[in-house]
C-alpha cells in the first residue's frame, strides 16, 4: 500500500499524518474530517520551487488556487515563496484576507466579471491571464477608467489537449478557454493588446488537460508556444518575455497509477523552450508552472467514521460512511477512484470485497465500488486517500449536510484551519419574509 | 417555447415571473439570481394534495425537502399543509428553525448518525424511515436511552428501477438503499421490529427513481408493495397501515419533453394500490406521495449575465454567464439539458446557435451545448428555465465563487429568501494558526 508523505502506521496500528493519530485527531475534530499533511504541502512546494529554480533560473511556480484554498493555505504559500492563481474574486478576497502579496496573484478565467476585475485592478494583482478579445476590451476600459495600467498574459489553445494517459493534437480546439492559433485569433489579440494604452502585455499561458502522466504533451505545449512568440516576434516586433505553461501534473490516486516525477516533467518542458529558443534564436522567457493538485492532492486524506452495514446477498456489501458526494463530488463527477484504509485497525488482513457508500440520498452517492479492506464494523474509522485537491474546493450542502472540517497535522500538531459548519451556518442567509411569519 | 407557471413576456419584450420583470430582479438583487416561482410551487402543492386527498382521502402528500429547501419554502409548506421528508440533521434543524411541525417530518437516509437520530428523537420527528437492520438495531438502542418510541416505515427495493424512459425489474437491486424482498430481508427487519420495545412499525416506504415519464413503473411498484403487506399479514399477523410509495415524477426540462400529469399518476398508483387491497382482502392503507421535482422543479429560474463571448471559426459560438457548475452542478454531473430565454430581449428573433458557457475554471463547465438564441452581447440577461429543484440545494463554492440569492416572486412582489453569499461568508470558518501569523 502507498503511504504519501509522512502517513505511516504507528505501534497501536493506528494510521499516523503528521505525527498525528488519525483515531485522537477524529475525538478531537469529528468526522468527516479532511486531514492536510503540511510538511507533505511545504515539501512539494519546495520540489518545485527549488529544482525549478536550479534547473531554469529566471522561473516562478504558481500555486493553483482552485485545487485547495484557505486563508491558512494562503499563509503557507507566502512563506514558501510561490506565486498563486486565482480564479475569481472570492479567492482574490481569501489571499488577501490572510495577508498574500497582490502582486504574486495570477488572476485567471474565461469569464471575469467587471466587478471582479476591479477589485482586482484596485488589489494590485500582478498580472491578468486574459482569455478573449472580449475580455482584452473590457480589461482596457475598466483600467483606463481607474487610472492603471494592467499587466497581462493571454491564454492561447496551443492546439495540444491532454488527457491522463493520452493526448490530442487538433489545429482547432473546441473549447471556452483561450485563443486559437490555427484561426490567427492569438495574433490579433496580441496586435490589439499592443495598441492599448492601459494594457501591458507582458506573457503567454497555456494550459492543456489535468492529472496527466504522459509528459509528451507538455513539451509539445511548450515547443508551440515558443514558435507562437517567435511569430509574434517576426511578425509585430514584439518580443514575449514571460511564459506560463500551466499545470496538470498527474498524482497517486491509486497504487497502480505512475505518476511522473516533477523533476522529469521540470526538465523535460524546461529543454523543449531552451531548444526552441536556440532553434528561433530567442532570449530564455521567465517560465511559470500552475501545480495545483501535485501540490496538495496526496497530502489530503478524509477520516469517515463506518455506519449503516448492509449485505446484499450475492451482490455486494455495501459499507455506509459519514460522508459522501457533499465532501468528495469526484467520484459522482468523473467516477474518480481512491484507495482507502481502515484507519483504526490498519495492520488488520483483508477480508472482504467492499462497496463504499456515502449518506447522501442519491444513487449516484457512492465512494468506492470495489475495495479489499478488513472486517468492518460500525464505529470504524474509515481513511481516503489522496482527496487534497478539488475535494474541499468542491465541497457543498446537499441534503443540507454542513461542510467538514479542515486540520493541517505536522511534527504531531494539529490546527484547525477550517472550522466544521455547523447548522446554523446552513441558515444564516435564509429569511422568512414578513408576509410568512 | 414552454413557460411555465406565471412566466410571460411582458409589453416591453422582457421575461416577467410572478408579476415581476426580471431585469429589474436583477437590478435588485444581482446575477446569478434564482427566482422561484411561488404561486407555481402552491399550485403544485395544492394539486397534489387536493387531487389526492380527492381520489384516496386517507393520503398525505411530503415534500421531499432535498429538491430545495430553505426556511421561507419550509414555512410556505407548513401553510399548503404538506408534510415533510428530511434527510439530514441540517434539514431538520432547517425546518424546526422555521417552525416547520416535527411530527409532519420523514426522515430519510442510508446512514443517519447516531447524532442526527438524537436530534430526531428529541425534535419528535414523525417517522423515520428505517433503510437496514443495522439501522434498526441503533434507532431501538437510541430510542431505549432517549425513552422514547420511535414510529417508522421501512425502506424496500421493490425490484423495480425507472429511468426516465424506461425502468427494469430485478430480483435483487444492487442499490445502497432498502431492504431486498426477494431475498426475504424486508420480512426479517419486520419481524425483528415487531419484537422492539421502542420502535412502532407504521409503514413501508419505496422510491424507484426520478424524474421518470413513465408511469406503469409506479404501478407495478404500488402492486409489490401491496403484495409485501399482504405477506406480512400472512406470515407475522401484523398489518401494515401505512405506505409511502416516494417520489420520482419526471418534470419538462425541454420543450420536447411531456412528463405525466399529476392527476394520472396518482390515479395510476391509487387504482394500483385499491385493486391490490380488493385481490387480497386488505383494508386500504394510509398512502403517501414524496414530489420534490415536480413541486419546485419548473418554477424555478437562474437569471444570468451574459459577460465574454467566443467565436470559434467553424466550430461553435460560446457565450460565458456569470455563473455555471457552481449553481448548476447537474450538467456537469448528468449531462442535464436546459431550455433559455434571453430575458431582456424575450421577442427577438433567433439568429445563433450557440454555446452556454460557464465561469469555472474547468472544461466541464458548460450549461447548454446547443441552443438557438438571439444575437447576444455582453450585458444581456439569459434566464435558464426549470432549475428549481437540485440546483440550489447542491450549489458550491468551487473557484471560492459565491452562491447566488434566492427570491420567491409572486403578485408582482419580490422576496429575498436566501441572501447571496458574501465575500465574508468565505473564509468565515478559516482559521490561520497562531504560529504562521
Amino acid at each position: 500500500m502507498f503511504l504519501p508523505g509522512t502517513m505511516q502506521i504507528n505501534a497501536k496500528g493506528h494510521l499516523e499524518i503528521g505525527g498525528c493519530d488519525t483515531t485522537l485527531l477524529v475525538q478531537e475534530f469529528g468526522t468527516p474530517l479532511y486531514v492536510m499533511d503540511e510538511e507533505l504541502i511545504r515539501h512539494n512546494c519546495r520540489i518545485y520551487r527549488d529544482i525549478f529554480a536550479r534547473i531554469y533560473p529566471h522561473s516562478q511556480v504558481a500555486y493553483a488556487g482552485k485545487a485547495f484554498l484557505t486563508t491558512a493555505m494562503c499563509r503557507l504559500l507566502a512563506e514558501e515563496g510561490l506565486a498563486l492563481d486565482v480564479v475569481s474574486g472570492g479567492e482574490i478576497y481569501t489571499a488577501l484576507s490572510a495577508g498574500f502579496p497582490a502582486d504574486k496573484m495570477i488572476y485567471h478565467g474565461n469569464n471575469k466579471t467587471p466587478a471582479e476585475i476591479q477589485l482586482a485592478l484596485n488589489s494590485g494583482v500582478g498580472c491578468f491571464v486574459v482569455d478573449s478579445i472580449s475580455e482584452l476590451e473590457l480589461l482596457e476600459e475598466l483600467a483606463a477608467a481607474a487610472g492603471k495600467k494592467a499587466n497581462i498574459y493571454f491564454r492561447i489553445k496551443p492546439g495540444i489537449e491532454a488527457h491522463t494517459h493520452h493526448y490530442i493534437q487538433t489545429g482547432q480546439i473546441d473549447s471556452k478557454f483561450g485563443l486559437g492559433l490555427a484561426d490567427g485569433q492569438a495574433l490579433t489579440a496580441v496586435e490589439r493588446a499592443l495598441k492599448m494604452p492601459h494594457i501591458e502585455l507582458k506573457g503567454l499561458h497555456c494550459h492543456i488537460g489535468s492529472q496527466i502522466f504522459d509528459l509528451k504533451p507538455f513539451q509539445l505545449a511548450a515547443r508551440v508556444m515558443m514558435d507562437l512568440i517567435n511569430e509574434i516576434k517576426e511578425k509585430t516586433g514584439f518580443l514575449i518575455e514571460e511564459l506560463d505553461l500551466g499545470g496538470g501534473l498527474g498524482i497517486r490516486y491509486l497504487n497502480s497509477d505512475l505518476p511522473a516525477s516533477v523533476t522529469d516533467y521540470l526538465e523535460k518542458i524546461t529543454a523543449a523552450v531552451k531548444e526552441r529558443a536556440a532553434a528561433h534564436n530567442l532570449p530564455l522567457p521567465k517560465l511559470l508552472v500552475e501545480p495545483g493538485r501535485s501540490i496538495v492532492g496526496e497530502a489530503g486524506t478524509t477520516l469517515y467514521t463506518v455506519g449503516a452495514i448492509k449485505e446484499v446477498p450475492g451482490v455486494r456489501s455495501y459499507v455506509a460512511v459519514d460522508g459522501g458526494m457533499m465532501d468528495n463530488l469526484r467520484t459522482a463527477l468523473y467516477e474518480a477512484k481512491y484507495e482507502a484504509i481502515l484507519a483504526n485497525r490498519a495492520n488488520a488482513p483483508k477480508e472482504q470485497v467492499v462497496s463504499i457508500a456515502g449518506k447522501a440520498c442519491d444513487s449516484g452517492d457512492m465512494l468506492i465500488w470495489y475495495i479489499e479492506l478488513p472486517r468492518l464494523t460500525r464505529g470504524d474509522l474509515l481513511a481516503v486517500l489522496s482527496t487534497g485537491a478539488y475535494h474541499y474546493s468542491m465541497s457543498n450542502n446537499y441534503n443540507r449536510f454542513t461542510r467538514p472540517a479542515v486540520v493541517f497535522v505536522q511534527n504531531g500538531q494539529a490546527d484547525l484551519v477550517v472550522r466544521r459548519e455547523s447548522y446554523a451556518d446552513l441558515i444564516r442567509n435564509d429569511i422568512i419574509p414578513e408576509r410568512m411569519r
